[in-house]
């Protein structure tokens, strides 16, 4: 049991997690000249191999890219991104629809992997003299009164104390600093879980390398109550992962042996069938994470600590935006912390302010959008709504942006989108309305001239 | 550190939590046979004085009665609680109108103290030579692979390990059965709380015996963002609450200073100030308490654990139905487990099945009448839509019934009541829209006769 003393020996900054958040954060207060340590409860990735239990890629986007940019990384990040420009749907026959997410071809997500990312963000954040980072050490508990983090480190789980100055909580969807200040009066919070699981599989390289289908595409699987996605990886392969929900018929609870699994399969999802040589070994051996929405309020307790990320906000993973979100929060926290240099306490304030009203409405939408994915997106109305709105959306690209488009390839705070995309719709309705009308009465005066 | 051995020494049912509902639960259980072993946290309150940071007194009703009835314990209750047939209000300048409950005299909800129920409860338990009740035990933790529970035991907090063959978490809102059921997967939580807390006073007997005030009503001085509440006692006291926002002007967090708050009090509740020669001393004393609503799913671990009352459903109390609601949890786990003698899972899961919908419905009509309660009840048009309402009742009491009243004196399922209201609501704005459209022809037709 070790415990530091003096405080003006404690860093400005203490980080609780080293994954996407917590890494980009340290990256932030380095180059604004704080002193920063963080912790992380894994080994060192770079030296253990990547980091377990969590999605292999993930989708990145504007408020990403801008926040990565601020930090000097967006370029290297980028390089070995795959840039997907819209949705390749399969259908039951095995029939492909392709639709073009943006108004044109420089708007794309890009495929990453997780685990090179957060390699990357770390190798940066240590290369700056004053982060420091500390692996192995597992955060159990905040006392707040004294503002002492108490961690169980190494393979041991030795006891190790150490007091800081303000803390940062970047631990995750199941946060324990969270949940110690939900003991706390009054706190608000909330988790909630889909009745759909998911598990991940693997689509190898083609044979003499390449990609076994559309490399620059989102594919998905839609198949009313479940589906399967895909993304590339620059090795060529692909992450598939199956959205299944736990019970019925077509549920992970269900499709168990594995006569069930490759009919299943046979049946819904034909095409994808060759493209998955080990399907039936990595189904048995890949775990069925499930999917949880997260709220709280407060996010933070005075200038002692602050949530970033999931730890406050974890989203379902539809809308291709929880890590996108919370690099935003990174942006919007260092913002704050610049504009009251001297009062933390504001600072957190400000940033939690800014945030909040924007990860609730995310919630709500990642929900959504799960539907729509799962349910509409291979339905000939949507479609045609979807072409409706990116024609609408080429014709007046100041005047009518899509929603998808808001939050994916514009920094319009997510609330705002949400209400901007409400007055669209209204405007919209109008217009057609009118439209209606006018053709009405055109009829009539046609019909009464000729009459 | 000691702990129970074989399977078949262990009780049938071993009771966290010996408050209302885990009391009234032991009382059925021991009455339907089975062998019960409670633990509860605080010193036996027939030993040690009233049980501490609660309510002093709650409104019995017709659901609380039909399960104390059933345990044969309804009329001892009754015999030492104060009816009370209707709302009294004080307005500002100290004036009173009177809101009966009911379509008559019969319709009545009870004020009872809240450790004298719990007293008998206790007694009614004890006297069963199959219930033991185990006292200064606070339940810390449960492994749910063993059914083992840990407890701390006594001043020394000696820890306690004791197994169990199914656990009935009865500890309340902030139990600690349902904080380890949150870390099992998918396990839906939210806590919310009210931007209000609550603070009670007391109204002193009248000099020689006697109420200061009508005995036989519900007191409210609703004042738009806040307001106060009185209940009668048997000893000629009143129990005030109130009822007060945390923040702004007139907040807790303002009024602190003791002119801030006499000033307070002679300027909004007037009538009351002469009634309450100890305002000051018990305002300093007296703690700020939060209002806290819990929602959660599920209610129940296979037949290792199930949790009742407030541990799976806390409600704020401005219902008056918190306890109510919990009896009625007693009497339908106890029919759920009679219709299922041979599975306790089963029967824990057509308990759930049954509750879980009424309690989310009666969590959000606590959280409406505190808005009804604190805005509308004084307003000239909420009580004329309570005197139309009570109308109807008495004219077609089996075809409308206020929502109130089906919460309160009948035993209609509370999400059956919300969904028949709702109905009602439609029929009637129908009916006075059929009328409105009659009166209109009738109107009419006059004109026409005379033009």
């Amino acid at each position: 049991m070790s415990s530091q003393a003096h405080d003006d020996e404690l860093p400005d900054f203490t980080i609780v997690g080293c994954g996407l958040a917590g890494a980009l954060m340290a990256c932030y207060l380095g180059r604004a000249g704080h002193r920063v340590v963080l912790y992380e409860k894994r080994a060192d990735p770079r030296k253990a191999g990547a980091f377990e239990g969590r999605s292999i890629n993930l989708a990145l986007s504007t408020r990403g890219i801008h926040a990565l940019r601020e930090v000097g990384l967006a370029d290297e990040v980028l390089k070995s991104a795959i840039p997907m420009r819209g949705r390749m749907i399969h259908d039951e026959r095995g029939a492909l629809s392709y639709q073009p997410y943006g108004k044109d071809e420089s708007q794309a997500i890009n495929s990453v992997s997780r685990g090179g990312l957060n390699v990357t963000l770390l190798d940066a954040a240590e290369r700056l003299p004053n982060v420091r980072v500390v692996f192995q050490h597992r955060c159990q508990d905040i006392d707040l009164e004294t503002n002492t983090l108490r961690f169980a480190a190494g393979q041991d789980e030795e006891t190790v104390v150490v007091r800081a100055r303000s803390v940062i909580g970047a631990d995750g969807a199941y946060s324990a600093l969270r949940e110690r200040m939900q003991h706390l009066g009054r706190f608000d919070y909330s988790q909630e879980f889909l009745g759909h699981g998911y598990k991940e599989l693997t689509i190898p390289a083609a044979e003499g390398g390449g990609f076994r289908m559309e490399r620059n595409a989102l594919h998905i699987w839609p198949r009313g109550h479940y589906m399967m996605i895909a993304l590339p990886n620059v090795d060529g392969t692909f992450t598939c992962t199956l959205f299944w929900p736990f019970e019925g018929p077509s549920g992970f609870d269900a499709l168990t042996t594995d006569e069930a699994v490759r009919r299943h399969f046979e049946t819904h999802f034909p095409d994808a069938v060759p493209h998955l040589p080990a399907l039936i070994e990595e189904y048995r051996r890949n775990p069925v994470g499930s999917l949880m929405t997260v709220r709280c309020r407060p996010w933070r307790v005075t200038d002692k600590l602050v949530l970033l990320g999931d730890a406050c906000h974890a989203v379902v993973p539809f809308f291709g935006q929880g890590m996108n979100c919370a690099f935003e929060d990174c942006a919007v926290l260092n913002e704050c912390l610049a504009r009251h240099p001297g009062d933390r306490a504001a600072a957190f304030e400000a940033y939690e302010w800014k945030r909040k009203e924007n990860a609730d409405a995310l919630a709500g939408l990642c929900v959504e959008n799960f539907y729509e994915m799962r349910d509409h997106v291979a339905s000939a109305s949507f479609l045609l709504k979807k072409k409706l709105s990116l024609l609408l959306y080429r014709l007046f690209p100041n005047a009518y942006v899509p929603l998808y488009n808001m939050v994916t390839f514009t920094r319009i705070p997510y609330a705002e989108a949400v209400r901007r995309a409400a007055a669209q719709e209204r405007a919209l309705k109008l217009a057609l309305g009118l439209g209606l009308a006018a053709g009405t009465a055109a009829l009539f005066a046609l019909l009464h001239r000729y009459s």
